[in-house]
């Protein structure tokens, strides 16, 4: 049971929230958009979620860091590259600027004075510009809001990890908010079937 | 100097970013309208900031803190009701329904996980309905996402805190959105003169 009464218990993690508080919810989703789904020349669509994931794991955080981690390794062809990332920060697997950007997110997860000038130096050395540094700081400081309004508020996550998939796939092929739309006019429920 | 070119190096914290990448500001900005602004029958605009405040002082981010304390504190008539609040809980100063919800809010900011059923059946007891407690949570949690966007990036903040008085007076009399068009218009700077 989460702290507050859902519009449907049998729904799970922000899902639940963005059914029950509408209002509430197009902003947080049209902010989500903005960061995650974009054109931009900078970090790709995949490599977004990927800092996504990687925040939600440090914040423990299974319903975020399970939606988004997915979403970005569905993207990028590369299952298991979230914890990859957590495993070894220097994992072959990243590019050198997302290798770069990667301990960025996480001081800003943990806290955030300690991200250093150097810290932004090896970025750029790596090809970071500023709009990604910025993106990588506002997108790990977002999902320390979106991990603490889906924990603190105690909602329910799937029992079954494959229970995000069908949202996972939604969220690739349409984005945010038009999947919170669907949701909203009741169209679909990607998780309460 | 902070970790991105700014488009005004003598303009502080999150408004240094707000001009400098709009559309994200407009998202923020939003965001932070309906939470602190909207016409509700729960919490008083005027409590909204101070819990927004109080969780960034626990945060240590000051810009943040006293935007919001000294927004929250004058529409009250009560300075100094933050540091009353964090120096004690059971602060006299303190409706008891804000008194029973700024602890959910320190528990979001510290660890959300450990807001207990009992902390939220405290809340309800003190008159909380559950709107009240989702506010309280969602404040919290956007104010760690605020506290760190502004830290992450190491904005600057005015040296004498009375410079942050003519914005607390403009934001109480027209709000955020209307703040942040004028702001992004070019028609008033509200901090580089």
């Amino acid at each position: 049971m989460a702290h507050v009464a859902l519009k449907d218990e049998n729904s799970h993690g922000i899902v639940s929230l963005l059914q029950t508080f509408p209002d509430t919810a197009r902003c947080l989703v049209s902010l989500a958009e903005h960061m995650l789904r974009r054109e931009t020349p900078g970090l790709s669509m995949a490599e977004r979620e990927i800092i996504a994931g990687y925040v939600s794991r440090l914040g423990q955080c299974e319903y975020c860091d399970l939606s988004h981690s997915r979403v970005g390794e569905a993207m990028l062809g590369r299952p298991g590259l979230v914890e990859a990332a957590v495993c070894d920060p220097d994992s072959p697997d990243l590019r050198p600027v997302l290798k770069a950007l990667l301990p960025i997110a996480a001081k800003v997860q943990r806290d955030p004075k300690s991200v250093s000038a150097a810290d932004v130096a090896r970025a750029r050395t790596a090809g970071a510009s500023d709009q990604e540094i910025h993106d990588t700081v506002l997108i790990a400081a977002a999902f320390c809001m979106f991990n603490r309004y889906v924990d603190g508020l105690d909602t329910s996550r799937p029992a079954d990890p494959s229970e995000y998939d069908e949202g996972v796939e939604r969220t690739i092929e349409r984005g945010y908010v038009e999947v919170l739309e669907e949701l909203l006019s009741g169209e679909t429920n990607p998780e309460s079937k």
